[in-house]
């Protein structure tokens, strides 16, 4: 059934996820903030900065204003960095209009709260327009999705119905969509892996090859299970599409700016050289700092990240990490990879 | 401890090991068939044929003598290919010589028997010379081992003690030696990975992306984890190196022959041209067939592995499997990923 559907957020995945909506046959307007942007979007059919080489459908259209495309929709995602989350929401609220769910796109932690997305969301006042928060996540390049190539995300909500209405409106022949029912796992797996990816890069930049690439993957996927379970998610999400999946799709592209930033920080570059080189934001650097101060308030060994967060905020020498990101040796691998988990 | 340790198979993988066990201080016998080979590793301390611009320790010596070979060895690691593994177990019990425990290192499920290898070395009789049986598997490019670039592995046996001894042969500061009491997770993990990265190598062939790799990996490891553990395997051991991390290092790099060998399946070549082209062994055709003989034997759903079984052996057009690769659609990630598994 065809829905009019807002998109906040006209970055590479709220652009590649409006794509999406609109192939799905919905009407779709799109939010950005540039003029510039805008008129390219509804004259160009293009959003070259964020996804080159793409003709966007004629059912997307772009404004800038943010009344006028709240107003729109029947539907609404919200595709923003995450530290935009906290400012969109507010806005959201101002506007008399109400939603049956309203979806998320975002993958990070908040820092100093050290809130998840949809903590963010409901901290900013966003059970005045909806009952219902969905949270989008997986293995998903935008720059893929927007070229039609076969992707598998995972959808979750605290209610499945909400769930169940976002995977009707995203499903398609090419972006296959499922539910899952633990929103917590889906959030910290999706923001975590950005971590592990920077570490991985490290890795890769001091020289180690694809043993140590794997080696680093899996205990750090184990790291991320330990702190999120330890939370309350369920251990099995984390070896699902948003949690494992994700993180495959992280360390192992050239797509992954986190991966990049790692890589350089690996060839011995200082942080703030790296930022500046990329000239965009890396989400995992913020993740690292977060998901170190997460573990450290609730006790629980994280020697990936620790590693890394020294090399990031401690001016440690990537070599001297080399070793923790290898693990120290314990007799057992699941007593060293799986302490509070049991099978 | 120095030991005497005789490793039967000079290949890459056999040779690699060879010179971790030499680097620890071993005294090390490496037995091959052909004179050649055996003089150039005792001469020019090359094996140039398997790992090429690698210069083998001294304390690493050849010889064709089988006999010679296992009278010099306190400690025994078979690595040959599966399929000669019951004929050199055969010729070991031949010999009058008694081990505490015997090492294997090969990966790969026994074609009609669909027996695993270290089921194949009981029924070859092993018991008659040792009481204990090693499994050693991992993420572990040959090629990375033997330049001494940072490796993870899992070593198994049904006694943590011969696990333990084996542990110790092998553990140095690049090689790290892991235990886990789980052999049947260890040896599936190991094996049946190899049909996963001919499925994603396929994939790739088709010219999917990163986002359908990431989405095969991750399904294709349920897939694995609800056929192990319905066969005796426990869950987490799919999770750790020889499961997830074998997998990654399979999948995600160019070393790897099964993946190729999908690729060029995927590019539409037939089955018999690939295979001459490569002119090696490409474990996972077998391990195709056999993972699907268990899974029909067993009443377990392999989607994946019925895709590439498909296109290896009955004809079927890859593109025809793609959709079958990918995933039919069912309401819930867990229901789908693992309806055998609780958590």
């Amino acid at each position: 059934m065809s829905q009019n559907v807002t998109v906040l957020g006209a970055g590479s995945w709220g652009t590649a996820l409006a794509m999406v909506l609109a192939d799905n046959g919905h009407r779709v307007k799109l939010w950005a903030r540039r003029n510039e942007q805008v008129d390219e979007i509804n004259h160009k059919h293009t959003n070259n900065k964020y996804l080159p080489s793409v003709t966007l459908p004629k059912n997307l259209e772009a404004t800038t204003s943010f009344e006028e495309a709240i107003e729109h929709g029947d539907a609404l995602l919200i595709s923003v960095p995450t530290s935009a989350m906290r400012e969109t929401v507010a806005s959201l609220v101002n506007i008399n209009k109400s939603f049956p769910y309203v979806i998320h796109a975002s993958k990070g932690i908040e820092p100093d709260s050290l809130l998840r997305v949809s903590e963010v969301m409901l901290d900013a006042g966003i059970d005045q327009v909806t009952n219902g928060i969905v949270c989008l996540s997986g293995p998903s390049h935008a720059e893929e999705v927007a070229k039609r190539q076969p992707t598998t995300v995972t959808v979750s909500s605290e209610t499945y119905d909400d769930a169940k209405a976002a995977q009707d409106l995203f499903n398609n022949q090419h972006f296959r969509v499922y539910t899952n029912e633990d929103m917590v796992g889906v959030e910290f797996g999706g923001s975590l892996k950005n971590v592990i990816a920077l570490a991985v890069g490290l890795a890769e930049g001091l020289g180690f090859g694809d043993n140590a690439k794997s080696a680093i993957m899996t205990r750090g996927l184990a790291e991320i299970t330990r702190l999120g379970t330890h939370l309350g998610a369920k251990p099995l999400t984390f070896s699902g599409l948003s949690g494992l999946g994700d993180l495959i799709a992280t360390c192992t592209s050239k797509h992954s700016r986190n991966w990049r930033a790692g890589y350089q920080l690996g060839r011995g570059k200082a942080l703030e050289t790296v930022l500046h080189e990329m000239g965009m934001v890396v989400e995992g650097v913020k993740t690292t700092r977060a998901m170190q101060q997460l573990a450290d308030r609730e006790g629980i060994e994280v020697p990936i990240t620790s590693a890394l967060y020294d090399v990031v905020f401690n001016h440690q020498q990537p070599e001297s990490a080399s070793e923790q990101l290898m693990g120290r040796l314990k007799k057992n691998e699941q007593e060293d990879f799986y302490p509070n988990v049991t099978d």
